[in-house]
């Protein structure tokens, strides 16, 4: 029998029956009080959960329902991804207000379709009314090697992947009024996880990783934190796309690129031929007091802080 | 270093760390992008998740911001229970608008306490800013031998764990203006999630269970659909506690407690001694339709549905 048709009576459960048939084989393990999966061997187990919020993380007008839920699940893959994990599978916790009834299954496909392209089965998930859509991702997955953000090591060169700074140019636009540039506002909309990257990194000796999620200098912090290292960032060196300046970049959160420590001498030809996107090396790990230097035209400067959702 | 002190700097990060704080040993796990942990070998993995908001799932002059944060933690380890499942740990996405912020730590005690009560490290969360508190908990567990929904047999008895009624009586108060009775309301704030008590109904021949979280009724209806059968339950045999009519505790939502299908020779007397509560009778499992037959006063009676988050 098929998830959705193991379901009793009422109209919570349609939303959910509809959600599953929308999924298919996707959510084979879905419809009890919880799922049931294999658990690989010899494995260990990587856990972490991410809230998307209306009005926090995306406003109803900028996205379509399936870039939100695209975006929503692929937020908590980029954490699998920062520890080099693959997935397992995921679970989503929802709340619907009755506005966005309608649209659910547009939500409802772009999580789907975030689960064919990582891999990452739907193991199941809660729906409840509320005012404003919620969309919490928990993800699981395994590694036999997991990076954490503890392992930068003196002498590490700092590697990022990928272009940064359009999802704050979108989010610039958005808030100026004008619609954003195409080429950002896809990388707001429509970010991707960095599991098989990862993996890559993981194996050719990289040593701590952080999704950059808050922005560059902001997630930097943290990997100095956790390390017990200075960290020394050069500006100048992160691959920024066109019109967007390095300092934008380096402060531009929600990109799901990776910044990882690891060796000086990674193969950044091979890395752009497997995945189709760069690695830059953008600064490096030396041993001191747990900090970011930022560097800017060859001269030390000041870099405020990451996005606080608790700020104002 | 305690995973607090991994972190960077920031006011999110401050109730971050003061939420880990909190937590000590049992958050040690938490602090990266995700959490690392064992699996232990030979077990399948159990996922679900659970979210509780305010004003649909309670509202904030009912409760504690501890008792808040205790029923969203052991709504979501319910879920394991009506597996037999033995916790791994959780994940908490928070919700938390301005208003809430100052009793964040009161939330924080609360998931703290189940999660200690219930042997469940906690593994990782994320926080967000919104318009109204609400709690997503994802709780992860091990089985090797899991109770699904699906297991009921013609011949099955119905069993149900404790007492029913009491946190349907106590928002019957809230909604009227009343405070309810010290009992119900005790009931409401501070459930139990039935993880030991699953363990031996597992061990004892039990074929299915549901934790009770949208009412007796409601959720034998889902036990019927996924095993194929026809249950009958006699609402006179419901265990309630005084001053609550049978049909209302049949109907009593966000119980927590199971109702298992499983041999009709179960050892009541042990159950009460080992657990403290009761186990009871109330109902059978026969072939027939997916349904749920209920029987008052000796009579074949019609029962309406159970909460529905999307009804109106």
């Amino acid at each position: 029998m098929t998830a959705s048709g193991r379901l009793g009576p009422g109209k919570e459960f349609d939303a959910v029956r509809e959600l599953l048939e929308g999924w298919g084989d996707r959510a084979a393990h879905a419809g009890d009080d919880a799922a049931v999966v294999d658990f690989p061997a010899n494995q260990r187990m990587v856990v972490s959960t991410d809230v998307s919020n209306e009005n926090v993380h995306f406003r109803r007008e900028w996205l379509s329902p399936e870039e939100i839920g695209w975006r929503a699940t692929v937020a908590a893959l980029s954490d699998l991804a920062a520890m080099a994990a693959k997935p397992i599978g995921l679970v989503s916790a929802m709340t619907v207000p009755a506005s966005w009834r309608d649209v659910l299954g547009g939500i409802g496909e772009g999580i789907g379709k975030a689960s064919s392209a990582f891999e990452c089965p739907i193991l199941g998930g809660d729906l409840s009314s509320g005012t404003e859509l919620s969309i919490a991702v928990t993800v699981i997955g395994s590694t036999s090697n997991a990076i954490m953000r503890k392992g930068a090591r003196a002498g590490d060169v700092l590697w990022v992947t990928g272009m940064l700074g359009a999802p704050g140019e979108a989010v610039r636009a958005w808030n100026g009024g004008k619609p954003p540039l195409p080429r950002a506002r896809a990388r707001f909309a429509h970010p991707m996880a960095r599991i098989r990257e990862a993996r890559w990194l993981a194996d050719n000796g990289c040593t701590a990783a952080i999704d950059i999620s808050d922005g560059l200098v902001a997630d930097a912090r943290h990997i100095a934190a956790a390390s017990a290292m200075t960290l020394t960032v050069v500006l100048d060196a992160i691959p920024c796309f066109d019109d967007v300046t390095p300092r934008d970049a380096a402060a531009s959160g929600e990109e799901y690129e990776l910044l990882v420590a690891g060796p000086i001498n990674l193969n950044v030809e091979d890395f752009a031929r497997e995945f189709g996107i760069t690695l830059t090396r953008v600064g490096e790990v030396s041993t001191g007091p747990p900090h970011v230097t930022v560097i800017h035209g060859g001269k030390r400067v000041e870099f405020g802080g990451g996005y606080d959702h608790f700020s104002r």
